[in-house]
């Protein structure tokens, strides 16, 4: 099969660069655009970019000669690492323009006629772009993945509410520097130091995407699933790497080896299809007393960043159930996640 | 006043130098011996004891010589720093010829007739007292203050609970590393990572302390508080300092301003009663929206490392509020805890 | 005495806030004016400013209106802390409006009529004023001190040169985050990591700085020293405090003994004039085998991080002595350098 | 081919693990036997082993029943993983039985007839072997790879030794945790810190292990080589990879572009003969300002951890030339050291 052309909206940042990275010797995609501001457009790729992720910059992409972030570059689908400032316009302008654009920015998840998705957990949403299409008149789209927090909560959740139905969730994340993009956290911030605040972000794990992600398409637009989510977020010195502290309650109670069995069985749409960056499998069970732990487990699984690690589950005094859950915020949590729904739409024919 | 004359058992150890720091220019105890383990009885307190907090040894203890963890050495008050492998039979070898026992360790701090005592909390528990010496005709006694993590979250929640009635808690614990001791948590478990996983600590903050001290007295025991918790704890790279995302419901809904009032209002016995390691005042609220953070909040207040930090008081989706706590926990987690304690008992007539 | 009106300009940045405190409670000055960009003047200063150092930005100075950075402010001596894009300019507009300029910035300490201090080491180029202010016509003038790895370096140097002639010195620098300003360092580049490269601080050390401290003046300029300095600059995750490893051939090899009777012994005129911020003594020799280190000794001495510890003293195989040098960065290696020089300026009638 | 089969000693440990990851997949050697501690022997290996390397344990060594440390495993060559406590007459033991042993440890790194070997710099030393065998009438023999920062500094200098020839060199290392195994540093020592000293590191560098591996075999001996080190070792935070600030002087003055040209045409024996373990090239030469960096670095170039790195080449101002070199402490210079020496052993007919 020819490879689809893609680009990279925001390229020399840092989840741009994971764009490149990821995009490298991927076996349906190719890159034939990289975008970046005003200031860097006419530069070479590797003259523009600060390259800060480990391994060296792909040789293939040194030479790129970067192009301003409006529509025009000989591509079909194009993966937005804008930040939230241009992200909203640019894409847009994108998508009326006939792109396919998979966004890791903010901009459009709440919109009611944009996908915000994770293939294992509700790839039918992905039916939403009918009806944008439909609503803006576009020959394009958008699609988006959600915030690195909620991306690895939800991922965790998902087989559990699908069989036992969850109603509330506590969460306290202890989230790594690379979140926050780069330069990000200063140092003087962050060693020997936690930081109990980021800017937006229990926000959005509480209201705005856990009961999108996890709502039923109804034809029309997403009936948001119906529970409580109270989320504390921190910052703290690791590198990469979210750890999530969770405790649920259900509809009613399941038995502790009927949550990791329901874990362990898991097997969704993204791992059935054999979509090339799914993990196998998605969601892994680590049932040592000491883990997830983000050093060690971040890179957890065959395709490496890409799935969510579970465990330390036990009975909570206050609610059903509590356990850890881990995830690589850079990778699934950003770039990663874009990646995997442009697979999605391929695999689902969303991609002419 | 002539000044009392008091002992450290387990000198040597991490929360041992923090006796012997805190002890430095008291005005009401004065250290007259320091014991340790047997490998180290009979050497001078230099030789023997790698000091590594900040600032030298004092030079008062540096000649002197270690004296062997058994009832004899010179003193009325014994401070004890013991690991809880011998701590549970040395210091009621201790109580039994008549010293009085403040201790860190775990091992009493659920007797029913020992009080599990934090000055500004509980101080009418010191009843027990009496109680004990009936029990085990002892002359003298043992007293413990709580586990480092738990004694910061009832420091918070002790006036809330005193006013409005706690029913239910979420805590969830960022640990610095000194907790675990000395040598304690290795670097290469902990550098660019979080273990969510420390050793009974979850039991104890859950079950077993903070309904005991928040409890009352009936004239022969303590009746636990009704409430639950449930607590998951985690050690985080920072050196000092423990931080926890805390949720809250109570028999009936304060406002925020009334919570907030009611922090700042606090003024318990023991700061009424001016004891000289009191911290003025107990708990610190700090309305700004990224505080308290371990490295610019742990050693706050009149008494550095003596005070409770609150802030980022919030409404919690599921419960009621949510705010976050700090404190530092080898000063008040642990011997400043002790030494307060033991103030209290010479300010209400417990030491003879 | 009437305490004496200064000034700081760039009030607000690291080393800005670093003068603010470090001028709370001064026994000869007293602040009368901050100073900050167009951007910031006329805010309050604790509006403008993101305070962090550990304890609260002080009373007294939340409320000061932010004034230009410009001639007009009511005081006699003005700090600087301004960034090297502008401080040239804004330094040399006060001085010749009449201000006494102590400067942290770089841009006139290589100037041959400005004096680099440090109070210890050179007190005698305090006369290049005079020669400054005839060449400039001005009224006030300007001092500066060293770079902050250079500070140190020179100052366990000092007393060994005067002695025994230094000919040669090799070093490298483990330099803490906050010597590169707010934010400075993403925590992104330096958590697991060492950055051996810090923009023309190799220059400095080599080059620039120990040759015209250790110089003498004869009357017209400074006659530089005749040493050759070979320097490797590194960017480590610590968060205050530079550590130098230092290798040095003198003119005669002296015993070990010498070098270290010669560190114990030394009392420059800034100790014995007693100046407040002067350290007692100026340099630490610690002869235990793993010392200095940056967490347990960047504050030690009788004024927090104004010292300089010096310590594995040892034969070097290829020069004759090596060892090790540390001291505080943000503290004696920019504000309180020059806060010390304007202490020495009035001890020695140059502040009118 | 059939497989060669290779036991490892001291398996549980950190350089034991390392061990066990490097052999698997290995094309010419599989792992028959794990020996550890009395204490561990008779366990299996999944049981016994705190594996804290990242990735799971290995599924095909998790059943291994650990055997005790003495002659008797079905094996040929044995890698020694022992801490030197009681390597010494362990692995005399395992020669004198037969076994050919390839050692980590440092006990006979000095003896006379046993070769310190890395295969790039000095493969014809293996001759030593020979003499081993007929001075101790072993059937067996060892042979030993040297200390992590020695291995990198004289991996970076073997090719300008043999064109130029170094007379003088003086190294200032900045060492991972995990060179002082586990647990090794304390975090407490090491959180926000540097520690300017490990025990016995230096006396290696300086006067035990350069020399002897750049000399030469005379046929009986190693002739040492003659140059004179100077270091200085520090512990710093990071978790691996060796970094190391290197000046050196040369029998005669290269030009800059000789010596990159030199570390860029470098092809040595192990590359040549294309061993599993060698990577190609040896050395990467890495011409960006702020280059290597741990982070950045440990893991580049075709074998991941094997490759020396260097950068920053400048003129020094004292001696010719300074640089930076970095290398992965765990993989070259410990456990893939001893395991490329194997497989030069192998290449070069020394295993039966």
């Amino acid at each position: 099969m020819e490879k689809i052309k893609v680009g990279v909206l925001g390229a020399t940042g840092a989840v741009g660069q994971r764009f490149v990275q990821m995009l490298q010797n991927h076996p349906w995609f190719e890159i034939t655009a990289l975008c970046a501001s005003d200031r860097n457009a006419g530069k070479r790729y590797y003259d523009a970019c600060r390259w800060n992720l480990r391994g060296d910059m792909p040789e293939s992409v040194r030479d790129v000669i970067l192009q301003e972030c409006e529509p025009g570059p000989d591509c079909k689908i194009v993966f937005s690492a804008l930040p939230s400032e241009i992200a909203g316009e640019v894409e847009e302008d994108f998508a009326a323009a006939g792109y396919i654009v998979c966004s890791n920015a903010r901009n459009h998840r709440y919109d009611p006629d944009v996908p915000l998705l994770i293939p294992e957990v509700n790839p039918e949403h992905i039916q939403l772009i009918d009806v944008q299409r439909r609503n803006r008149g576009w020959q394009g789209y958008i699609t988006t993945n959600p915030n690195c927090s909620t991306t690895h909560l939800v991922s965790a959740l998902h087989p559990l509410h699908a069989r036992f139905g969850i109603t509330k969730v506590f969460v306290v994340t202890m989230q790594a520097v690379s979140g926050a993009g780069y330069p990000g956290v200063s140092s003087m911030d962050i060693l020997d130091n936690v930081v109990p605040y980021i800017s937006g972000e229990e926000e959005k794990m509480e209201q705005k995407e856990p009961q999108k992600l996890l709502g039923s398409f109804d034809g029309e637009g997403i009936r948001y699933a119906d529970f409580v989510v109270s989320a504390h977020c921190n910052r703290v010195p690791t590198r990469n790497g979210h750890l999530e502290a969770i405790s649920v309650e259900f509809a009613e109670r399941p038995t502790q080896e009927a949550i990791i069995e329901t874990w362990r069985d898991y097997r969704p749409l993204a791992q059935q299809l054999n979509l090339p960056s799914a993990p196998q499998p998605a969601i892994i069970y680590d049932d040592r007393p000491d883990r997830p732990q983000p050093r060690l487990d971040r890179l957890a699984g065959s395709v490496p960043g890409m799935a969510t690690v579970v465990g330390r589950l036990r009975p909570d005094p206050l609610f059903h159930f509590k356990f850890m859950a881990l995830g690589h915020n850079t990778i699934r949590g950003a770039a990663g996640g874009s990646l995997l729904n442009a697979e999605l739409l391929v695999a689902q024919g969303y991609v002419g």
